[in-house]
């Protein structure tokens, strides 16, 4: 099992929160995410046989985020 | 057919747009309905006869958005 923290830009609000936790939450191999708004972080625990972090950052994005 | 602008806090990202756009937006007797997140103002164009400002109001406060 694989902890990241990414940084992502533009998430502001409630719905923000549900919409990337919701997508990344989806993702086979992904066992938990959880945003922080007041840091732009997104906290994701994976397993890197299953799901691959660019597949993550991915997802994130096309949610209308940006990952840096 | 009446027109306003609501002064409405707490919208800040394209969700928090289709949340208020699409519940206000449902209500019988509203014909037009539009977000401005630069000036947290939304426009309404209703039928008083149809629906009240308080019912407009208060769907929007529903939505978790403070109305001034």
């Amino acid at each position: 099992m694989e902890k990241i923290t990414l940084n992502v830009q533009g998430m502001s609000c409630g719905h923000c929160v549900k919409a990337i936790e919701g997508s990344v939450g989806e993702l086979k191999g992904v066992s938990k995410v959880k945003v922080n708004l007041e840091d732009s972080k997104v906290d994701v625990e994976y397993n890197a046989s299953e799901v691959s972090l660019d597949t993550i950052k991915e997802t994130i994005d096309d949610q209308g985020y940006d990952v840096q």
